[in-house]
């Protein structure tokens, strides 16, 4: 079942440059372990700005929800999440 | 080169249903063949509504916007592109 | 698994009233048929508006798209959908 | 008398940890005891939002308004109410 | 219990002014009724538009549902309601 | 002359909350003046919101926005004021 | 008492040419008598839209409201009021 | 050459009481001179906002900028400007 | 002076094939001589639209909605626009 | 391949004039050497705000993000990009 994503990732001021740092290394390996599982089948830069497009092959919207919570910048972002169903003209 | 694109089709009310019917044959052969041929990576309805998000896999902007209007449904959409680049968290 | 929609009804304006009632016992059919099936966890009006609030209980964005698509007003309504998960919170 | 509510929660910079998770302690009594009563006739998590919808039946809008003004997280959230009417074609 | 409305009307183009005067007639006498049994406390034109503000005093979502569809122009109108409770600054 | 404001309080965060409740007091006191003199005709809370619709009864645009800018709470308000005119259904 | 206004047109689609000549004539006309009695302070066009910025002087909300109302492309005219208060820094 | 600009000023909450208030002394008589060049032909309060709706007379973009650069508060201003062209039906 | 212009074109649905197609040719032959004069800097297709944006290097606001309103598909068009000032980075 | 871009630049308050000014600096040589390569292909001054427009001529859509990235101010600026194509009125 398949979820496509929108996270827009804004940093506190008060975060130092080593936290972000930080952060970006640990959402780095949490990035792969999840498109290694197959969870996340593509994540993608939208052209200027500090968001993404991500698209989930999950079981579940609680599954999902517990992904999404997983990301280590999770609580720095704000993600808008647009159900997929099979198009009649895809010929996957 | 990659693009986000949502597409939303809006029939005028003169239309019958056997040309909507025929409009609807003439585009499932458009994308199926775009997407034999790599530029459309993916397409998927959004849940409950007479909408698309597809993926185009294009040389240059002026190929896309070329590729869209070629829809046999395309006096009838309302599209959004969002380019997209790599993002650094990518596995692929 | 759980989805809240919410739902707008425009008729076009050449319908005639007769033919609006017979989307209305339709509709009520078909409505009546998924709450029975227990897919239609519940529908509510939004006062002062032609529209609901509904809450369906699904196996996969597929099966949702399927049942949304088989209303009879489909074609006149503007449906957006959230989906939702357990909240720690709920005690059911 | 039914009202759909979304709550949409925000904690000012400030806050630490602990003082967060205290207040998700005080929430979650809060909300049970809410649930139990019948008042709060049903909580779900927006996915991938610090956010819910919930479902209130109550005797007036001043009772609605007092029950959300108790949350312990009310100063840090921001609700939007929906009255809901009985809809015509709901079974119940 | 309080509930302010906004009602902006917009007539289809296929109606008469003869149509629309005698919608007017209607409306006038069934707002006139609501006003003197109470349940419209208030209704004022938005200058320069074809709207008004109104204030309803009903026991119920359900009663205040059934009184907007009542208005002869309702198929006409987008109407949006708030819920109002009592103001502690209110001397009323 | 009528007028339909909507207020949204916000206050900045490092007010104490000694300093929101002298707020409040000061704001009761100034309310309940505004409408002893009958230039306030009412205020109600927005069901779930830190915000009031109200009705203000003035002579000027000017005399509006002297006693709008008179509120203790003022520099944390945001209004919107809506100019409103007789209706020709109101009965009053 | 002065307002700014925003007055967007759109004539319906059944118009003729002529029509719309004849209501331009009248509308040249209705405007001329306002600014000539002072009740139209100005009127501007806003660049590429069919669309103007105008300032009313007035005694009243009711009164605004009536010189609006009696703009011959009224009925296709949609109206954005602002009440404007003298400001401080105005040598006026 | 006119152009209509729409002000809005948002004070940062670090600053004190006594040096908005010299931002203000300073606005007032920045703002006085440009209205006594001629450059700035009106300024008025929009009722209820810290804002402003004011008339710029100049000869370019460019003066424009330079002159709205100029204002003590700029750098707490958002500003949206509207060029402006002679209306057919103004009688100026 | 430089402009940037976003024209969204919509046809109405009466139009027939052999009356856009005419209007096609018309629009062109202005536009090139618009860009012949210098008037217009550049005119580029947004991708995906039925839309452009454009520079218009002009003496004044009045020049410039002169121009806008020769385009032969102008009743049919939205546009806004936006007043552009030199860059202090600009190069050129 | 052209992109047009809009950047509002909103720098945090914590930054001193010396730190913005040093910023403005790096800025401006950046841009330049940008302009200079061919690959900005112009920026104009939005009037009245601190923001610019400008265009890019690039090799693909990760291009245009790395040189986005590499502004100074970036981690200030929001910014949203629209892929251009050539317009079939264009005469370049």
């Amino acid at each position: 079942m398949l979820f496509l994503a929108r996270m827009d990732v804004t940093f506190p001021t008060h975060l130092t440059e080593a936290q972000i740092a930080e952060f970006q290394v640990r959402e780095k390996e949490y990035s792969g372990s999840l498109q290694r599982s197959g969870k996340m089948a593509g994540i993608w830069r939208i052209v200027g700005e500090y968001a993404n497009h991500s698209l989930f092959e999950v079981e579940s919207n609680d599954e999902l929800h517990q992904l999404l919570g997983g990301f280590p910048m999770y609580p720095y972002m704000k993600i808008k999440v647009t159900p997929l169903a099979k198009h009649p003209n895809s010929i996957r």
